[in-house]
């Protein structure tokens, strides 16, 4: 049982889904390429090993939005996975600007994966001389003041069993095609949408796919980056808009009762912007603020969501 | 820097370095074809996030060797990540029989993977309805009394500071494509061929590609499956063949000094079958046994590679 048995027509950060897979173009080493003819070897590493890294980002009116951070942290992944794939930024940007414009698409979600390649035999890697490089993109709506979110209602959270794989391990701090960790905490979800995933300390880390905040009457609380959590762009921001908003805000280590106890729960990724949380392991949050029918939601997520907004407007829908 | 600097042609089990792969047939979903042509597509998961299980074989004189305990522990692996992909076990090694014989292979290396193959968007995985099925196949020397083994001289080892994932993370005994744990432990060494890679809590736990023992005064040892270690095949035969030659074994905890201070050192895996090693952390173990010129070996990696070697011949090459 899982979440996809669920009614809910929400969807994950990894990728929308959206009819006709077959029409898109995606771009697979330096050539764009009808998506069903985007194949790898089973001899790439990414396939073999998961030995690669990604990104997930959104175009928004033609702008590719925190360009700039999500290539500062692929490279990071890739610094960490010894990946040196000898792509400059601007040429990864470019394949990204083709591909969108290959598909006519101004708002779209994309995906740009960089693996090991081919190489002979050994699990031990080589030096890099022929990488896969993949972008793939799929429409997604307008963001922005007019825009609406990807999502179709508040998010139901659910602590896990399953913990994140600690930093000594895998650098916590690299977005890599080993995903097999999130994917195992969302298979127990009764019900929920997201997954409440704990350090091996017990800590409150992150989602599968998402970074965790919560509101209490001391502000804006999320797991600081000391403990084993992807530094989300999304949460970056939110991060910044708070405080310039004069919200008090906490970089701290929080146990699932933190969670579960707060006034407002919510979660961010590149998708899904700000998506609300209304239940954390079935206990409703959204009691604290009357009936459905009356309330403005959340006041401290909804601002935080408008200022959102307001910043993917300003940056990428302004003339 | 990593070992693949070094002048050594040895190969890990993970796949033998071997000319005209092109020439080569695989059997992918159900179908043989050249390996040039055998792809997957960019939106398979086992390609998005690892998340496939797959098992390494071996072929001996046309037999598959332990393809029972491969296929349990395929079994447990695609149980431990939910993977329900519908193909019976006679199906498999039917397909594994059929690649074997299309490419004229009695003596081989045999790779299985299952991947949850495309599924709509989520992360949160779907019943598995269409799995990607493929099996890779490369010509080795024959083994047995008669072969010659894989690798070209005594293993160095090294200690490295990348830690096993544990199992609270991902399930130890699952053998999936997320390899990178142990891609990122052999980036560390430094003209080593294989890592001694330790748990959390900085018990040995196996190789990157292989499991460890060592031989003192008290007799065999290898680390516990209690600790976070994939359990071996070749592990556990090893095991079986060292109790019923009357060496006591033992499966406990243990330090990288207790390996270092060892009389004798080898790894194991099904490529390597009983690899001996000559040096650990740069300490030289062969010096207990005098000149390599007058020594036979180390006596306990001799005698097990021995019956490893006997018991391959009589269930693979005796009619």
């Amino acid at each position: 049982m899982t979440a996809d048995d669920a009614p809910s027509k929400s969807i994950d950060s990894d990728e929308p889904e959206t009819a006709a897979a077959d029409e898109r173009i995606y771009h697979l080493d330096g050539e764009l390429v009808p998506a069903s003819e985007a194949t790898v070897s089973v001899d790439d590493r990414g396939f073999r090993y998961g030995d690669g890294a990604f990104e997930t980002l959104r175009a928004y009116g033609g702008q590719l939005y925190e360009w700039g951070a999500h290539a500062d942290r692929l490279e990071a992944t890739c610094d960490a996975i010894d990946l040196a794939h000898g792509l400059s930024r601007t040429e990864l940007r470019q394949r990204i600007e083709a591909t969108l414009a290959a598909n006519d698409l101004v708002d779209a979600y994309v995906r740009l994966s960089i693996t090991r390649g081919v190489q002979p035999g050994k699990l031990t890697p080589q030096p890099v001389t022929d990488p896969t490089v993949v972008v793939m993109v799929k429409p997604l709506p307008r963001g922005g003041l007019e825009g609406k979110p990807v999502w179709d209602g508040p998010a139901t959270l659910q602590t896990v069993k399953r913990r994140r794989i600690p930093d000594d391990a895998l650098p916590a701090d690299a977005k890599t095609h080993n995903y097999l960790n999130g994917i195992l905490a969302r298979t127990e979800l009764h019900d929920a949408d997201e997954a409440l995933v704990r350090d091996l300390e017990g800590y409150v880390a992150e989602g599968a796919t998402s970074n965790v905040f919560f509101v209490d009457e001391e502000g804006l609380h999320t797991p600081t980056t000391e403990t084993d959590v992807l530094p989300g762009i999304t949460r970056r921001v939110v991060l910044d808009l708070a405080r310039k908003a004069g919200i008090p805000t906490h970089e701290d280590w929080y146990r699932p009762i933190d969670v579960r106890q707060a006034d407002e729960v919510f979660l961010t990724n590149t998708t899904w912007e700000v998506r609300p949380v209304a239940t954390v392991d079935a206990i409703d949050l959204e009691g604290e603020y009357g009936d459905d029918d009356t309330t403005d939601g959340p006041p401290v997520t909804t601002l935080l969501a408008k200022l959102y907004d307001e910043r993917v407007e300003r940056r990428c829908y302004s003339d």
